[in-house]
Protein backbone atom coordinates (compact mmCIF):
# COMPACT_ATOMS: atom_id res chain seq x y z
CA UNK A 1 0.00 0.00 0.00
CA UNK A 2 2.59 2.53 -0.92
CA UNK A 3 1.77 6.20 -1.68
CA UNK A 4 3.40 8.70 -3.74
CA UNK A 5 3.76 12.05 -1.12
CA UNK A 6 4.96 15.06 -2.52
CA UNK A 7 5.94 18.59 -0.75
CA UNK A 8 8.02 21.27 -1.74
CA UNK A 9 10.49 22.91 1.07
CA UNK A 10 9.17 25.87 2.30
CA UNK A 11 12.61 27.18 2.62
CA UNK A 12 16.59 26.38 3.34
CA UNK A 13 18.72 26.01 6.18
CA UNK A 14 21.98 27.89 6.14
CA UNK A 15 24.74 26.36 8.15
CA UNK A 16 28.53 26.55 8.51
CA UNK A 17 28.68 22.31 8.00
CA UNK A 18 29.43 21.96 4.09
CA UNK A 19 30.17 18.59 4.98
CA UNK A 20 29.19 15.86 7.53
CA UNK A 21 32.23 15.59 8.92
CA UNK A 22 32.43 17.30 12.40
CA UNK A 23 28.67 17.79 12.43
CA UNK A 24 27.37 17.69 15.68
CA UNK A 25 24.87 14.88 15.32
CA UNK A 26 21.87 16.22 17.50
CA UNK A 27 20.71 19.26 18.26
CA UNK A 28 22.06 19.72 21.47
CA UNK A 29 25.54 18.97 20.76
CA UNK A 30 25.20 21.83 18.34
CA UNK A 31 24.59 24.33 20.84
CA UNK A 32 27.32 26.09 20.32
CA UNK A 33 26.48 26.39 16.31
CA UNK A 34 24.41 29.28 15.09
CA UNK A 35 22.08 28.70 11.80
CA UNK A 36 19.78 30.80 9.55
CA UNK A 37 17.21 29.45 7.80
CA UNK A 38 15.57 31.57 4.65
CA UNK A 39 11.78 30.95 4.79
CA UNK A 40 10.40 31.33 1.21
CA UNK A 41 9.10 35.27 1.01
CA UNK A 42 5.58 33.39 -0.11
CA UNK A 43 5.09 31.96 3.46
CA UNK A 44 6.55 35.10 5.74
CA UNK A 45 3.31 35.52 7.37
CA UNK A 46 3.07 32.02 8.71
CA UNK A 47 5.93 32.72 10.63
CA UNK A 48 2.92 35.16 13.16
CA UNK A 49 3.76 34.88 16.44
CA UNK A 50 6.76 31.54 16.05
CA UNK A 51 9.12 34.96 17.57
CA UNK A 52 7.17 34.27 21.48
CA UNK A 53 9.20 30.59 21.79
CA UNK A 54 11.93 29.87 22.87
CA UNK A 55 12.55 26.64 21.02
CA UNK A 56 11.29 25.63 17.59
CA UNK A 57 10.99 22.17 16.29
CA UNK A 58 12.58 21.99 12.58
CA UNK A 59 11.59 19.12 10.01
CA UNK A 60 14.12 19.02 6.54
CA UNK A 61 14.76 16.65 3.94
CA UNK A 62 17.90 14.84 4.48
CA UNK A 63 18.98 15.92 1.02
CA UNK A 64 22.98 14.55 1.02
CA UNK A 65 21.21 11.23 1.96
CA UNK A 66 21.37 8.55 -1.40
CA UNK A 67 20.98 5.15 0.31
CA UNK A 68 19.04 3.33 3.37
CA UNK A 69 19.70 0.54 5.67
CA UNK A 70 17.55 -1.60 8.22
CA UNK A 71 20.24 -1.90 10.64
CA UNK A 72 22.88 0.66 11.43
CA UNK A 73 25.58 0.75 13.92
CA UNK A 74 24.78 4.77 15.39
CA UNK A 75 27.08 6.88 16.41
CA UNK A 76 26.11 6.17 20.20
CA UNK A 77 26.91 2.97 19.72
CA UNK A 78 29.23 -0.03 18.53
CA UNK A 79 26.27 -2.44 18.29
CA UNK A 80 23.44 -3.02 14.95
CA UNK A 81 20.46 -1.40 16.03
CA UNK A 82 16.91 -1.55 13.55
CA UNK A 83 16.65 2.10 11.63
CA UNK A 84 14.11 3.16 13.37
CA UNK A 85 15.39 2.58 16.81
CA UNK A 86 18.06 5.17 15.86
CA UNK A 87 18.46 8.40 14.98
CA UNK A 88 20.28 7.83 11.99
CA UNK A 89 20.01 9.42 8.58
CA UNK A 90 19.69 6.56 6.32
CA UNK A 91 16.56 5.65 7.00
CA UNK A 92 13.73 4.86 4.22
CA UNK A 93 12.59 8.17 4.47
CA UNK A 94 15.15 10.42 4.91
CA UNK A 95 13.22 13.37 7.28
CA UNK A 96 15.19 14.55 9.90
CA UNK A 97 14.35 16.93 12.94
CA UNK A 98 15.70 18.67 15.59
CA UNK A 99 14.83 21.08 18.04
CA UNK A 100 16.58 24.65 18.30
CA UNK A 101 16.92 27.29 20.37
CA UNK A 102 15.04 30.68 18.44
CA UNK A 103 17.23 33.55 18.76
CA UNK A 104 15.20 36.37 16.50
CA UNK A 105 13.41 36.16 13.73
CA UNK A 106 13.92 39.32 11.45
CA UNK A 107 10.62 39.18 8.16
CA UNK A 108 11.64 35.74 6.90
CA UNK A 109 14.72 34.86 8.27
CA UNK A 110 14.83 32.84 11.51
CA UNK A 111 18.02 32.65 13.32
CA UNK A 112 18.80 29.77 15.65
CA UNK A 113 21.27 28.20 17.70
CA UNK A 114 22.13 24.16 18.00
CA UNK A 115 22.98 22.89 14.44
CA UNK A 116 22.99 19.67 13.46
CA UNK A 117 22.35 20.23 9.58
CA UNK A 118 24.34 20.40 6.72
CA UNK A 119 24.52 23.65 5.17
CA UNK A 120 21.42 24.24 2.56
CA UNK A 121 18.94 21.52 4.28
CA UNK A 122 15.49 21.74 2.50
CA UNK A 123 13.18 23.28 5.04
CA UNK A 124 9.99 21.07 5.10
CA UNK A 125 8.09 22.48 8.17
CA UNK A 126 8.77 24.43 11.79
CA UNK A 127 6.37 23.99 14.79
CA UNK A 128 6.56 25.91 17.96
CA UNK A 129 8.29 23.34 20.44
CA UNK A 130 5.28 23.22 23.38
CA UNK A 131 6.72 21.48 26.42
CA UNK A 132 3.12 20.18 27.42
CA UNK A 133 3.34 18.43 24.58
CA UNK A 134 6.36 17.77 23.73
CA UNK A 135 8.38 16.93 26.87
CA UNK A 136 8.08 12.98 28.43
CA UNK A 137 10.14 13.55 31.56
CA UNK A 138 9.47 9.32 32.50
CA UNK A 139 10.24 8.27 28.70
CA UNK A 140 13.01 5.14 29.15
CA UNK A 141 15.52 4.55 26.05
CA UNK A 142 16.10 1.13 25.52
CA UNK A 143 19.96 1.03 23.66
CA UNK A 144 20.13 4.61 24.39
CA UNK A 145 19.27 4.42 28.29
CA UNK A 146 22.85 5.98 29.65
CA UNK A 147 24.66 7.20 26.98
CA UNK A 148 25.06 10.59 27.67
CA UNK A 149 28.74 11.51 26.49
CA UNK A 150 26.52 13.04 23.39
CA UNK A 151 28.48 16.86 23.72
CA UNK A 152 31.63 14.64 22.24
CA UNK A 153 30.18 12.70 19.71
CA UNK A 154 30.59 14.25 16.18
CA UNK A 155 29.58 12.81 13.07
CA UNK A 156 32.89 10.63 11.79
CA UNK A 157 33.83 9.24 8.55
CA UNK A 158 31.63 5.95 9.41
CA UNK A 159 28.75 7.24 6.88
CA UNK A 160 30.97 9.66 5.02
CA UNK A 161 33.41 7.13 3.63
CA UNK A 162 30.37 5.41 1.73
CA UNK A 163 28.32 5.62 -1.15
CA UNK A 164 25.11 6.21 0.98
CA UNK A 165 25.67 10.12 0.59
CA UNK A 166 25.92 12.51 -1.79
CA UNK A 167 28.81 14.25 -2.36
CA UNK A 168 28.20 18.51 -3.52
CA UNK B 1 14.23 27.65 -4.97
CA UNK B 2 11.33 24.62 -4.54
CA UNK B 3 12.26 21.17 -4.81
CA UNK B 4 10.56 18.10 -5.46
CA UNK B 5 10.08 16.36 -2.28
CA UNK B 6 8.82 12.64 -2.50
CA UNK B 7 8.58 10.29 0.18
CA UNK B 8 6.31 6.88 0.00
CA UNK B 9 4.86 5.92 3.30
CA UNK B 10 6.29 3.12 5.60
CA UNK B 11 3.08 1.87 6.78
CA UNK B 12 -0.52 2.69 7.87
CA UNK B 13 -1.44 4.25 11.42
CA UNK B 14 -5.04 2.71 12.16
CA UNK B 15 -6.99 4.35 15.11
CA UNK B 16 -10.88 4.67 16.34
CA UNK B 17 -11.00 8.26 14.53
CA UNK B 18 -12.48 7.78 10.85
CA UNK B 19 -13.43 11.78 11.04
CA UNK B 20 -11.87 14.59 12.54
CA UNK B 21 -14.85 15.79 14.74
CA UNK B 22 -13.86 14.48 18.73
CA UNK B 23 -10.52 13.53 17.71
CA UNK B 24 -7.69 14.54 20.75
CA UNK B 25 -5.87 17.52 19.18
CA UNK B 26 -2.51 16.19 20.59
CA UNK B 27 -1.03 13.09 21.39
CA UNK B 28 -1.35 13.36 25.20
CA UNK B 29 -4.94 14.35 25.02
CA UNK B 30 -5.46 10.95 23.12
CA UNK B 31 -3.85 9.01 26.30
CA UNK B 32 -6.74 6.94 26.90
CA UNK B 33 -7.02 6.11 22.83
CA UNK B 34 -4.71 3.33 21.52
CA UNK B 35 -3.85 2.63 18.02
CA UNK B 36 -2.33 0.39 15.46
CA UNK B 37 1.09 0.94 12.90
CA UNK B 38 1.38 -1.95 10.52
CA UNK B 39 4.55 -1.38 9.04
CA UNK B 40 5.27 -2.52 5.16
CA UNK B 41 6.99 -5.71 5.43
CA UNK B 42 9.75 -5.20 3.78
CA UNK B 43 11.03 -2.61 6.68
CA UNK B 44 10.14 -4.85 9.73
CA UNK B 45 14.08 -5.55 10.34
CA UNK B 46 14.39 -1.61 10.57
CA UNK B 47 12.07 -2.12 14.23
CA UNK B 48 15.08 -4.38 15.71
CA UNK B 49 15.87 -2.83 19.16
CA UNK B 50 12.75 -0.13 19.38
CA UNK B 51 10.55 -2.30 21.67
CA UNK B 52 12.71 -1.17 24.37
CA UNK B 53 12.02 2.62 24.59
CA UNK B 54 8.71 3.62 26.51
CA UNK B 55 8.06 6.32 23.81
CA UNK B 56 8.64 7.26 20.10
CA UNK B 57 8.21 9.92 17.72
CA UNK B 58 5.53 9.06 14.89
CA UNK B 59 5.66 11.22 11.65
CA UNK B 60 3.19 10.99 9.29
CA UNK B 61 1.58 12.36 6.55
CA UNK B 62 -1.70 14.34 7.26
CA UNK B 63 -3.58 12.91 4.06
CA UNK B 64 -7.07 14.75 4.67
CA UNK B 65 -5.40 18.10 4.43
CA UNK B 66 -6.43 19.62 0.70
CA UNK B 67 -5.52 23.02 1.48
CA UNK B 68 -3.18 25.10 3.67
CA UNK B 69 -3.77 28.78 5.44
CA UNK B 70 -0.89 30.86 6.42
CA UNK B 71 -2.94 32.50 9.29
CA UNK B 72 -5.24 30.19 11.50
CA UNK B 73 -7.38 30.36 15.08
CA UNK B 74 -6.05 27.00 16.30
CA UNK B 75 -8.06 24.82 19.05
CA UNK B 76 -6.37 26.14 21.88
CA UNK B 77 -6.87 30.07 21.01
CA UNK B 78 -9.69 32.22 19.95
CA UNK B 79 -6.74 34.71 18.22
CA UNK B 80 -5.38 34.26 14.94
CA UNK B 81 -1.53 33.35 14.64
CA UNK B 82 0.73 32.13 11.91
CA UNK B 83 0.44 28.54 10.63
CA UNK B 84 4.32 27.76 11.84
CA UNK B 85 3.72 29.47 15.38
CA UNK B 86 0.56 26.85 16.07
CA UNK B 87 0.40 22.78 15.33
CA UNK B 88 -2.61 23.00 13.14
CA UNK B 89 -2.57 20.66 10.55
CA UNK B 90 -3.11 23.57 7.60
CA UNK B 91 0.32 23.73 7.02
CA UNK B 92 2.12 23.77 3.43
CA UNK B 93 3.76 21.06 4.27
CA UNK B 94 0.97 18.64 5.59
CA UNK B 95 3.44 16.82 7.87
CA UNK B 96 2.26 15.39 12.19
CA UNK B 97 4.37 14.66 14.87
CA UNK B 98 3.36 12.81 17.74
CA UNK B 99 5.14 11.57 20.95
CA UNK B 100 3.00 7.99 22.03
CA UNK B 101 3.35 5.79 24.28
CA UNK B 102 4.76 2.08 22.65
CA UNK B 103 3.02 -0.52 24.09
CA UNK B 104 4.43 -3.13 22.07
CA UNK B 105 5.58 -4.66 18.92
CA UNK B 106 4.57 -8.21 17.35
CA UNK B 107 6.08 -8.59 14.14
CA UNK B 108 5.88 -5.62 11.65
CA UNK B 109 2.35 -4.14 13.81
CA UNK B 110 3.40 -1.40 16.64
CA UNK B 111 0.65 -1.13 19.18
CA UNK B 112 0.92 2.50 21.04
CA UNK B 113 -1.26 4.51 23.34
CA UNK B 114 -2.25 8.19 22.69
CA UNK B 115 -3.94 8.73 19.68
CA UNK B 116 -4.15 12.25 17.71
CA UNK B 117 -4.27 11.24 14.23
CA UNK B 118 -7.50 9.92 11.74
CA UNK B 119 -7.58 5.96 10.91
CA UNK B 120 -5.56 5.23 7.63
CA UNK B 121 -2.56 7.76 8.29
CA UNK B 122 0.17 7.35 5.87
CA UNK B 123 3.70 6.97 8.34
CA UNK B 124 6.84 8.76 7.11
CA UNK B 125 8.93 7.93 9.66
CA UNK B 126 9.31 6.37 13.80
CA UNK B 127 11.96 7.43 15.49
CA UNK B 128 13.01 6.70 18.98
CA UNK B 129 12.23 9.17 21.97
CA UNK B 130 15.56 10.04 23.81
CA UNK B 131 14.87 12.59 26.94
CA UNK B 132 18.18 13.89 26.17
CA UNK B 133 17.53 14.65 22.81
CA UNK B 134 14.72 15.50 22.77
CA UNK B 135 13.27 17.11 26.21
CA UNK B 136 13.18 21.07 26.67
CA UNK B 137 13.04 21.80 30.03
CA UNK B 138 13.77 25.51 30.10
CA UNK B 139 11.06 25.92 26.78
CA UNK B 140 9.03 29.18 27.26
CA UNK B 141 5.92 29.22 24.96
CA UNK B 142 4.77 32.25 23.37
CA UNK B 143 0.96 32.57 23.21
CA UNK B 144 0.87 29.01 24.42
CA UNK B 145 1.89 29.76 27.66
CA UNK B 146 -0.23 28.73 30.29
CA UNK B 147 -2.52 27.39 28.09
CA UNK B 148 -2.82 23.78 30.13
CA UNK B 149 -6.60 22.58 29.34
CA UNK B 150 -5.32 19.95 26.98
CA UNK B 151 -7.54 17.04 28.26
CA UNK B 152 -10.67 18.89 27.53
CA UNK B 153 -9.57 20.45 24.05
CA UNK B 154 -11.11 18.02 20.85
CA UNK B 155 -11.10 19.06 17.45
CA UNK B 156 -14.50 20.43 16.56
CA UNK B 157 -16.18 21.61 13.46
CA UNK B 158 -13.75 24.71 12.91
CA UNK B 159 -11.60 22.84 10.33
CA UNK B 160 -14.52 19.96 9.50
CA UNK B 161 -17.12 22.00 8.24
CA UNK B 162 -14.79 23.64 5.70
CA UNK B 163 -13.27 22.53 2.12
CA UNK B 164 -10.14 22.32 3.61
CA UNK B 165 -10.13 18.74 4.32
CA UNK B 166 -10.99 15.66 2.18
CA UNK B 167 -13.97 13.93 3.20
CA UNK B 168 -14.04 10.10 2.81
Amino acid sequence: MKKNIEYNSIGTIFTSFSTLEGMPVQSLAGKDFTGTIVIHEDFENGLMDLNGFSHIILIYHLHRVENFKLKVTPFMDDKQHGIFATRSPLRPNPIGISIVRLLKIEKNIIFFEGVDMVNETPLLDVKPFFPLFDNRLNATSGWLEGKNNLENVRSDDRFVNSNNFKNI
